[in-house]
């Protein structure tokens, strides 16, 4: 069976790197959890001073409050559906939520305990939120809650999610700065609420430097990165921190092929482009002390349920065998790890090599 | 949280038919049961006499075989990371497994019961599989094999995918005629090993009429069938048995955009093209009975890890409400199903109304 690999080192640098990004830039870090999803690896961030989480549904924030976390951000817009949930959750834990809307707030006036929400604000991505521009909605949004004693306003909320889509970087900043000043805009507006502003996908919080305006944080990726990242300029190759482990399964001598077992089932059907074509996966090379990119480059080129298959793989052919376990950095970890239900292996140096994690 | 719908009465429907298909030509049905992985589906086939089943990874041959299956093909080009497994599975139940080359072959020395094998064949589609003219290989592996006289030689076994890659029907056609009469040849030239030849994809055994040669058919994904099979014409659309509900989380006027909570940790990233644009599920409209094709077509037309986004949704933007639950079939069932971790509802005619399944 593929296994997921975990380089703690890794993890814990790029934790590290994005919680002290936030305390040189006077920002507050709420780390999206969604990425991950595992209870042991959200303790790791608590060593870094980290106290409050994003998750992007009722499910995880059940996970995550029964783990301890008691201040958790539910960053998807709130639906009815959920209402039961909220009640639960926020008895014991602090539990903010999205709000892009006026038709939610009847709902909400079931609660009975206090929950906090922001308004979602689309600076031009086009998913969820209210436009910045559309003040009269906030109002709207406002005056609705006004009434409802236990729902209170925290402030504006913008994931900038077109950045993943942006054709360069000069477009990724120009995304950045309209969300920004958006934010800010409208903290000035509305200012006799005292709203903070919350921000950030892992490509903004990682590559830029001016978050004026900006509070708080929430990036979720940066905690392994992984292909997708690397292909925008978000991050280093050497600071992915998941690889998936593959068996070989064939090696077809008429176009240099090996097929793996390790398919969409396990890395997802997310490719990036690579020379015009898709790309699954990439290969590394196993060391002592985890994995480096491997000197020939080898990708995952088409991908089925449970087949991966690398073609023209030159003396990377010659030089594997059936049976052989080769590792690969995935192209989009958080769909990569929610596929491996987090069954990770973890890199241990007392032992010298990678043991199931949690332990046992 | 999204959820899986399950309509029995079409799904049996499905498995009949498919059944009847084998018994008219003189089929041998040995179901590929990797696109409902449920124990309790599983359950189901017997009733329309399918005794042996085919897996395509030795974690669900165990799930299988614990469940009394004790006729099992692992579908996968055997690895010797598995042999353990192996090992344990074949000494209660009948394995047979894919072989396509020689390396393997020492390891399976190390087996201690009875294992069946077939020589995987590539007819053209280039995934896995000794290319059908290399009767070379074929002689090697037949004869690398010989000596191990717990490993018996059963016949050759094609999955002719590239049917699904096929342009059009044409295409799909020529890919059919050419992979049973390559089984047929190959029948012939080992005629002393009275080998049977497997076969079948779930496209090819539905719409082809001559399986001359064959012996065994192997489909899988016809148990529920998805917009994919729809598209390149393999099933109708109320034949389509499973559809994945969503709440409604969102609405926004300025481009009647509807925003589920439904994404690719649901319905995985797989997409199928209508009119130039991909498509990542398609909306029915529920019934007493079940669901029906929506009257105006709804697409999910972008999809991030929890959202799903619908366009310029018209009248249905205008009738629906924020925490609705809304309904779409999926574009891949057998990646959906394997990302709902078989958390299935069915619809039980009884309490006229979809319940949990299995119960409880």
């Amino acid at each position: 069976m593929p296994q997921l690999f975990l380089d703690k080192v890794k993890c814990l640098r790029n934790i590290e790197n994005m919680a002290s990004k936030a305390s040189t830039n006077n920002l507050s870090f709420r780390p999206h959890f969604k990425t991950h999803q595992s209870v042991e690896i959200g303790n790791w961030f608590r060593e870094f001073g980290v106290s409050k989480i994003t998750v992007s549904s009722f499910r995880m924030a059940a996970i995550f409050a029964k783990a301890g976390w008691d201040d958790i951000l539910v960053a998807f817009p709130f639906n009815p559906v959920e209402t039961k949930n909220l009640t639960r959750l926020s008895e014991k834990s602090k539990i903010s939520i999205l709000i892009d809307n006026t038709e939610t707030l009847p709902f909400l006036e079931q609660i009975e305990n206090e929950v906090h929400f922001y308004i979602d604000i689309d600076t031009g991505y086009g998913r969820t939120g209210v436009i910045s521009e559309n003040v009269e909605q906030i109002d709207s949004i406002l005056k609705g809650s006004r009434n409802n004693r236990q729902l209170i306003f925290s402030g504006f909320y913008c994931h900038a999610g077109h950045s993943y889509k942006a054709a360069n970087q000069y477009e990724r900043d120009t995304i950045h700065q309209k969300a920004i000043s958006d934010l800010k805009n409208l903290k000035d507006q509305f200012h006799e609420y005292s709203p903070i502003a919350l921000y950030g996908d892992t490509p903004n919080c990682r590559i830029q430097n001016n978050f004026s305006g900006i509070d708080e944080i929430t990036p979720g990726n940066f905690v392994f990165y992984d292909l997708f990242q690397y292909s925008i300029g978000t991050c280093k190759m050497e600071e992915i921190a998941v690889a998936v482990a593959c068996p070989v399964a064939g090696k077809y001598p008429e176009d240099k092929r090996i097929v793996i077992h390790g398919g969409a089932v396990h890395f997802s059907k997310e490719s990036v482009t690579v020379e015009g074509k898709p790309v699954y996966g990439q290969l590394v090379e196993q060391t002592k002390n985890g994995w480096i990119p491997a000197s020939g480059v080898q990708y995952i080129s088409e991908i089925s349920q449970e087949h991966g298959i690398l073609k023209n793989c030159g003396e990377f052919f010659n030089t594997t065998r059936i049976g052989d376990l080769i590792c690969f950095l995935p192209v989009h970890s958080c769909l990569t790890v929610n596929l491996m239900n987090g069954a990770y292996h973890i890199y241990d140096p007392q032992s010298c090599g990678f043991v199931p994690f949690p332990p046992g």
